[in-house]
C-alpha cells in the first residue's frame, strides 16, 4: 500500500532497537506506558478538530454497519493527545497526578501518499499532566527526556529549540498585535520563517495586517538564537525591558532554561530560539523543536509544548500539561535517506547447522544449552548442504554457525564458525556457552 | 469505546512484562521480527475470505474519498496470516528461507461487543515459511516455543494439545467418508467435541451425513488423549493398523511426537489428542491447541497448525509452513478474570522527593545520578507536602522514596524510605546507588 513505510527484517531490528531507547529513556525519567485502541468513538476525535484535519481522519465502519447503509461513528486516531485527553477525562478517578504517561503507538492519517509523508505512522509521546495546575518547571524535565534519548540514539549532535508563546504574544502585543486571534496568525506565519526565508515572511506578515515597522522589529527580534545559557538570560532581561508586555513571559522562559541547566543538560544542547513559534494555537507557553545540527534539511524531530487545558471538551477539570513527541516512522525514513541508519545483524547469535540426520539430537541439544544460556539461537530440525546453511547465515547477519558433524559428536565437541571474522574454533561442548560470552563480549 | 480492552497504568505494566515475555522466547529461538500497517488495500485482505469473515472486516475510508462517494477500497487487517502472505510474496526476492517470523501486533474485527470478545486485540505470531518445501521436524519446533513462552509466562501448568489433519482425514476415509468437503464438514463438527459433549456431537454427524456406526467408531476413537509418548506412539502404531488410509498422517504424527521429545520438551507438557481439530480447512498437517490445566473454561490459549501453501493468492511460488498465534489481549482479560493476573507496581523504583525550593538543584542532582545507574527515577521539579508525595509514590507502586531535606543536604546524606518495608536509612549521597541497588536485589 502506498504512503506506508514497510521494513525487511534486518531494517525492522534497527527501528526496533531505536524504538526501545526511546521506551527506556522515557520510562528511566519514570514516566509511565500507556496504550490506547487506535479505534475512537469519531465523535470524540473530531470534537476539537476541524477543516484541514478532519479531511484527514480515516472512517472506520464493519461490513454489517455498510450494508445498513449507517453513517460511520467510528474513526481512527489521527494522534497521541486526543485519545490521551479523553483516557485521563474517562479515567481520572483512577489516576495519580501529575500523570505521566509515555505512549508509543502507530496514529493514522488519510493523506495523499507523498514522498516522506505516511498515513500509518509511529509516535512516541510523552506528557505530564497536572490537576489545576502544574509547576512551570516541569516544562524544563522535556529537554532533560530530549536529551538523553538523542544522545542514546546515537544519530549525531542536535540542538534542542525552545521559545514561549505567553513571551511572542507580549512581544507582539508590545508591537500593537493586541488580539489573540490575530497574534495567533502572525505566530503561524513567523513559524514558517525558517522555511520562507526574511523577505517572504515580511510579505506574508504585512498581509495579515501587520504594519510594516512593526514587522521590521518582529523579524529582527525573532531572528535572535541564543549562544549560551547567559546569553539567553541576558536576552530575555533585554526584551523585559523593550517590549513591556513580554515582561511575563520572558521571566517564565527564564525560570525554565534555569531549570533546564539544573536538570544536567549541557548547554550546547539547547537554545533560546525567537522564530519558533509552533503553529498550534494549543500551546500556551515553553515549545519546542529539535534539530539533528548536520541535517538541518530534515526538521524537527521532536516537537512539543506547554498547555493550558489538556481536556476542555471531556471534563470540567482544568488539566494543564507538557508534553513532547517523536514521529518515529518519519525520524527512521529520513535517517535511513540520509544514510545514518539501515539494516542490523540479526538478534539472532547463532545459527546450529545440520548435515546428517544422526547429528538431530546432538544439534537440538546444543541449541537448548545455548537459549538456556540467554543465547538467541536458530537450530535447523533438517539436514542440508553446510555451504547453503553458512550463506543464509550470513545474509541474516547471523554471526555464529556452529558445526556438529560426525568428528565432532564423537569428541563431544563442537565446531564455532565466527562468520563475520572468518575463523573457527573446536571446543567442548561443555564449553561452548563460555567459548561464545567471550567472544560476543570482546567485540 | 465497547469492544476493547483499555488498561490503567498498573495492569499496563503487567500486560508489558507479559508481552516482553513472549517477544524474549521468540527471539530467543531465532525468529525475526515483521510488522505491517494496519491498513492494507481491501482487494489483498479479502481475497482468501467471505461470507461470514468478511462480515467482521473494518473498512476504512478517509473524509476526502467519502465526500466523493468512492466505494473504500482499504481496510483493518483482521488477522496477521493474511499481511504475512502478502509482505512473504512481495519481498520474496529478499528474504532468506526458511523465512523465521515473529509478529506482535493488533488486529481488527468488526464484531459486536460482547464479553470477551474484542474489536481490537493483540495476535502475538510465528510463523516459519519454507520455499517448495519445508521439512515435517519443523512442526515439532512450535511445541518448544510454546513451552518455553508459558513456561516464562508463568501462570501456571498447561498442556499443548496436537493432532494432525492428514491423520484424521484418512481416519474418516477408512471409515467411508472419502469426500474432501465431507471431511471437512465432520471435521468442523469433531472440533466442538469438547464444548458440546459426545450425545450432541454423535447427532450433529449424523446430521452432516455419517452413518451411526462410523459416527460411534470415530467418537470412540477421537475421545483418546495419550498419557505419555509411547502412549501415543503406540496409539498412532494400532491407528495405522485399524484404518489403512491412516497410516500415512499416523506415521507423520509420530515423527513429530519424536522430534519434540528431542527438543527437549518435557513429556507432560504435551499429549496427542485426537479431538482437536481446528476448524480452519487451511491447516493440513499438524495441528495445536494450548490448555491452561487449571483452566481449562478459558480454551485455547496458543493455537496453530501447519499449512500447505501460504500465498497461493498473491504469488505461484509454493510457500508451506507452520505457525502458531497466542491471542494476547483476550489471555489477559482471561487471566484477570480469573485473578491470575493484576496491577504491577510501577517500572519506576523511586521517587526523589522535594519539600523546599532550595533544594531543587540537589534533588535534580540525585535523581540524574540514579538514572545514570540505570535506575528509573522520577524527580519532583516543584516542592510539595511529604505526606502527598509519599502517597503518589505508594499509588503507583514506586518503592523507594528519596527525601533530600535541609539536614540532609548539610550532611551530603540522602534519606532513602521503602515504601514497601516501611523502614528507612539515612546514607552519604556517594553511596545511594549501591544502597538501593543492594535492597532491590535482595527481593
Amino acid at each position: 500500500m502506498p504512503g506506508v513505510l514497510e521494513l525487511l527484517p534486518a531494517e525492522q531490528v534497527t527501528f526496533r532497537r531505536m524504538l526501545e531507547t526511546i521506551r527506556a529513556a522515557y520510562e528511566r525519567f519514570g514516566f509511565v506506558e500507556l496504550e490506547t485502541p487506535a479505534i475512537e468513538l469519531a465523535e470524540v476525535l473530531l470534537t476539537k478538530t476541524g477543516g484541514e484535519t478532519e479531511r484527514e481522519v480515516y472512517f472506520v465502519q464493519s461490513t454489517g454497519a455498510r450494508e445498513q447503509g449507517l453513517e460511520p461513528d467510528l474513526a481512527l486516531r489521527f494522534d497521541l493527545t486526543v485519545p490521551l485527553a479523553r483516557y485521563v477525562a474517562q479515567h481520572e478517578q483512577q489516576l495519580a497526578f501529575p500523570f505521566r504517561r509515555y505512549q508509543i503507538q502507530r496514529v493514522y492519517r488519510g493523506e495523499s501518499p507523498q514522498r516522506g509523508r505516511f498515513r500509518e505512522f509511529y509516535q512516541c509521546d510523552i506528557d505530564v499532566i497536572g490537576r489545576d495546575d502544574l509547576d512551570l518547571r516541569y516544562d524544563a524535565e522535556m529537554p532533560a527526556v530530549i536529551h538523553r534519548v538523542f544522545t542514546d540514539l546515537e544519530i549525531g549532535p542536535f540542538t534542542i529549540r525552545l521559545n514561549n508563546r505567553r513571551l511572542m504574544r507580549g512581544l507582539l502585543s508590545s508591537l500593537g498585535v493586541g488580539d489573540p486571534s490575530h497574534q495567533s496568525a502572525v505566530l503561524r506565519e513567523v513559524d514558517k520563517l525558517e522555511k520562507r526565508g526574511l523577505d517572504a515572511t515580511a510579505t506574508a506578515l504585512v498581509d495579515v495586517g501587520m504594519a510594516p515597522a512593526a514587522v521590521d522589529r518582529l523579524l529582527e527580534t525573532v531572528s535572535y538564537r541564543s549562544s549560551s545559557l547567559d546569553d539567553a538570560l541576558e536576552t530575555l532581561d533585554r526584551l523585559s525591558a523593550e517590549f513591556g508586555d513580554a515582561a511575563g513571559g520572558a521571566a517564565d522562559q527564564a525560570t525554565v532554561l534555569e531549570a533546564i541547566a539544573a536538570f544536567g543538560v549541557p548547554e550546547d544542547a539547547y537554545a533560546l530560539d525567537l522564530s519558533i513559534a509552533r503553529g498550534l494555537d494549543y500551546y500556551t507557553g515553553t515549545v519546542y523543536e529539535t534539530v539533528l545540527d548536520d541535517h538541518p534539511g530534515i526538521g524537527s524531530v521532536c516537537s512539543g509544548g506547554r498547555y493550558d487545558d489538556l481536556a476542555g471538551y471531556y471534563t470540567s477539570s482544568k488539566l494543564p500539561g507538557v508534553g513532547i513527541s517523536i514521529g518515529l516512522t518519519r525520524l527512521f525514513y529520513q535517517l535511513r535517506e540520509a544514510g545514518i541508519v539501515g539494516a542490523s545483524p540479526a538478534v539472532t547469535q547463532v545459527l546450529v547447522t545440520l548435515m546428517d540426520p544422526a547429528g538431530f539430537a546432538y544439534a537440538l541439544e546444543v541449541g537448548r544449552r545455548l537459549r538456556q544460556a540467554g543465547i538467541p539461537t536458530e537450530t535447523r530440525p533438517a539436514p542440508s548442504r553446510l555451504g547453503k546453511q553458512l550463506k543464509y547465515a550470513d545474509r541474516l547477519g547471523i554471526r555464529f554457525a556452529v558445526i556438529c558433524g560426525e568428528d565432532e559428536r564423537s569428541r563431544d565437541t563442537v565446531t564455532v564458525r565466527d562468520l563475520r571474522h572468518g575463523n573457527q574454533d573446536e571446543v567442548p561442548r561443555s564449553d561452548l556457552v563460555r567459548h561464545l560470552r567471550t567472544l560476543i563480549d570482546q567485540e
